[in-house]
């Protein structure tokens, strides 16, 4: 059922200086921050050559990252984003297998504009998992 | 300088159930566990259409991995791997932009058999990184 591996989301507490490592130490191909109000967050995409990488820093008040910064200072890896071709097939077989899905169970669209859910974490092996449909 | 991410490792409490999880719930293409002695795993590739992820278990006494699944008995994003042509000449221009590389800054194989360095997590946003020569 799931496909491609969408992106890694790492939520940082310096976008400007997150960004400008991995152009210049790791010498990636690193884009613009793009602002998500909707999502409380600040986006910039490092495209790799197989998938992505989405830097995350907080837009706003009651942002969803802020929380997990301050749990975690440095930053840290904040989810893997999965690619599936029908999301409600995907939320209603996910459910039957006993997953939780987060929120009221209906898809929202994400930040690239597609329909996405999140499973909790607790029934992923402690991993926030989206599912985007493409 | 950094190509494909190579993979995504998971630490997981419980091998089998992720396993199994990952197999019937999520429908991916999961391969047999290996045990890695020198590197006190035992992983489960998961093949994803552009990459994979890597199940990651505890094999063993003083597994890198057992101090993680303490602070994170749920488990969790352990780290990130991404590719590189040449390691040496990948390890020199990260330290010389600052970054601290683990352990005595030479390569050693991986569980893959190619070498591998891991980056510090406190230089690279709270986010382990693994560089491996492919």
């Amino acid at each position: 059922m799931i496909g491609r591996l969408n992106h890694v989301a790492i939520a940082v507490p310096d976008l400007e200086a997150a960004s400008e490592q991995y152009r210049t130490a790791l010498g990636a191909k690193v884009n613009a921050p793009q602002d998500e109000p909707d999502h409380g967050v600040t986006v910039v995409f490092i495209e790799l050559p197989n998938t992505k990488i989405e830097l995350l820093y907080p837009l706003g008040e009651n942002s969803p990252i802020a929380g997990f910064l301050e749990k975690n200072p440095a930053g840290g890896i904040h989810h893997v984003c999965y690619e599936v071709d029908d999301i409600i097939a995907a939320r209603d077989h996910l459910k039957a297998s006993g997953l939780r899905v987060l929120g009221n169970g209906e898809p929202k669209i994400g930040a690239h504009g597609k329909p996405v859910l999140f499973l909790h974490p607790k029934d992923m092996n402690g991993t926030l998992v989206e599912l985007e449909q493409v």
